[in-house]
């Protein structure tokens, strides 16, 4: 297969995060500089802006908007969470053969790789040439052939500082505090909580995961054990902990599913609130606050991982050149990371289906054996990936 | 009266803030540099530390120590929310006096002022010269006497940052989405979510405030409204809203009271979970979410107003100069705005009486006449507290 003339599109889909748009303007303004592609077309709210063909022409933007854009939480073109039926794949080509599309880039995770794999087995079953990449993004880093996602060292970041900031605050008037943080399947973010310890009794003091099972007896004593070594309590709990049968515990409060299956889990204090509540009946803790850290990880302006940030930009940039290379007609693009003692990572391709669907968990390394924490391999694999945290200062004395 | 020799105790009480520990600092700065003080102490957890001669030997401490802490967001002496009893101000003397204690200042919001008061009431009783003073701070800037508080413009400044991120986020994904704000009087920090807007149709589109009777009908037709007009709505909901009896919305789900006799609405994500399902039964809206968002207005690292920073250290230093110069054995100090297009402040010395216990209330000049929104005024009061937001780029074709 050789270089084919065409024009794109782009699209953003399933949750925001804080450096999607690195991806989208890495791919536009490497597009915009590749002699293959013609008119660059961004497609409003994912593969629905394909079918109601609402489209900006991203070759008017200037440069400096594009990187102002970059900078900017959220997906910027709008997204979507929509898995296309045969139908809608038949509607989308329509729209995309009259407008001469010969490439196709979607960012977003598991189940936009999923749509991505759809569309371009569609494709090929149509006999409609069309170059179909999806470009990596999850705050959950939980997709398969990848270290790591772009959107997770952020939101990361965002988990980490805030377990800085509420532990101090907790050191402060005492209790128990338990955060819920984001992560369906995965709890690479909930583990993340565990960058903000810097000093032997920092919190978060316990932490829980997905990919263990969730027992509310353990938890009840692991926290009081916890309360009467230390006078407090910090806990991380991921909002998909599941029961020893795989039964998320949030489920229990969860009215709404999306078009790919999923339970929404986040939007809601409902998990937090029925474990604190299990606290001051069953272990009697008077003062028991949660949170729920909610949308805030994945949009909050400003607190970046620069790697985060440079990674985002640089798959987007990878799958255009990739696309246009032509060695490969369809593909997702995979961050590995090379051995060493440095941080350094490659964009690679991967076919499709080895990234699309299912998701990927927390190698049982990274997990403690008595499942309540992290352990130091984890701490070691996620450092670089959020940089360098707030400092904090302690007086002496209390050191 | 004239300047006398002595030493001095320093303690932080109720609710943290970012910018706290900077009260603190400026005060043990100022101290060590005036001849009038002689030890420095520090009590842990308020006036628990004292009855407990808990203590921390400030001079001890280096200046660099000082300087990061006064960076550390939450209370670095720990906090506490205890009124004293006549037995406990006792005894609190007889600790004082022994140490040889003159001068004591305590920072904390009304309740912490209502603290001095009745430990400087009983002192006089008591026939024992000690200077009494309070140093502001609260997130929620309800402190009478005072144009705004230390604490709240960076905790403004956070909340308007997550607004810019989740109206943000919303644009991509659409629905409904409501965000319960901290302040239980007043609702200054509500407010604040408004300076997240820079474009025509940025949210927050509605406004609930403590100060306007919350009415669940109204409020259902507003979202509706704003629902059929844009698509999408973003809502910034008090924790402390009320309805037309004064009775807190949120006071169904609370369980637990203070030693000041507050109830505690933070740390639960009840209220926006029942307003979010009142939305999707009543209005019959799918897409709702609620985000409650918790302890991290007052103490998510790095998100910093400047202002706020320099006012907080800047009340510090003033209640140690004031005490020391003698001419008022007692007070609180309170920031003034000066008049005149620039910003700028001077901190004052008022009575104890006069900021304790009772709150104030976001004026009616700043609340629109719907009660949903605020005014101009409150925005040009707010805008210099907060400072320069973080940018937000936007594609110009859809601008």
């Amino acid at each position: 297969m050789r270089m084919q003339q065409g024009n794109m599109v782009i699209a953003q889909s399933g949750g925001p995060s804080m450096v999607i748009n690195q991806s989208l303007v890495g791919a536009v303004l490497t597009a915009m500089d590749s002699p293959a592609i013609g008119r660059i077309y961004g497609a409003r709210h994912g593969i629905k802006g394909i079918l109601a063909e609402r489209f900006l022409d991203l070759r008017r933007e200037r440069r400096a908007t594009l990187e102002a854009v970059a900078l900017t939480p959220s997906s910027a073109l709008g997204s979507a969470r929509h898995k296309p039926s045969p139908a809608d794949c038949a509607a989308i080509f329509q729209v995309l053969h009259r407008l001469q599309v010969r490439y196709f880039f979607y960012i977003g995770g598991n189940d936009s790789a999923e749509t991505v794999h759809i569309i371009n087995e569609e494709a090929r079953r149509a006999c409609y040439g069309i170059a179909c990449f999806h470009i990596p993004k999850t705050i959950d880093n939980d997709l398969r052939e990848n270290d790591h996602t772009p959107g997770f060292g952020s939101a990361a970041r965002f988990v980490a500082s805030a377990f800085i900031g509420d532990d101090l605050d907790n050191r402060a008037l005492g209790g128990v505090k338990i955060n819920i943080v984001m992560g369906r399947n995965a709890g690479f973010l909930t583990a993340a909580a565990a960058l903000a310890r810097t000093a032997p009794d920092d919190g978060p003091h316990l932490i829980y995961l997905p990919e263990r099972p969730f027992d509310l007896d353990r938890f009840t004593a692991d926290v009081q054990r916890v309360v009467q070594q230390r006078g407090r309590c910090v806990v991380a709990v991921s909002e998909g902990i599941a029961d020893a049968a795989g039964t998320p515990i949030a489920a229990k409060f969860i009215q709404e599913t999306d078009a790919h299956g999923n339970k929404q889990l986040s939007g809601s204090g409902a998990l937090g609130d029925m474990l604190a509540g299990v606290l001051r009946e069953r272990a009697h803790i008077t003062r028991v606050r949660a949170d729920t850290f909610g949308y805030l990880q994945r949009s909050f302006p400003g607190v970046v991982s620069v790697t985060d940030a440079r990674e985002a930009r640089g798959v987007g940039v990878a799958a255009v050149q990739v696309a246009v290379r032509g060695a490969v007609a369809s593909g997702s693009i995979a961050i590995r990371r090379k051995p060493g003692p440095r941080y350094a990572v490659s964009y690679e391709v991967v076919p499709l289906r080895r990234v699309a669907k299912e998701t990927r968990h927390m190698p049982p390394s990274f997990i403690n054996r008595a499942g309540n924490d992290v352990t130091e391999a984890f701490l070691a694999y996620a450092r670089p990936l959020v940089g360098p945290l707030p400092p904090v200062g302690r007086f002496r004395q209390l050191a």
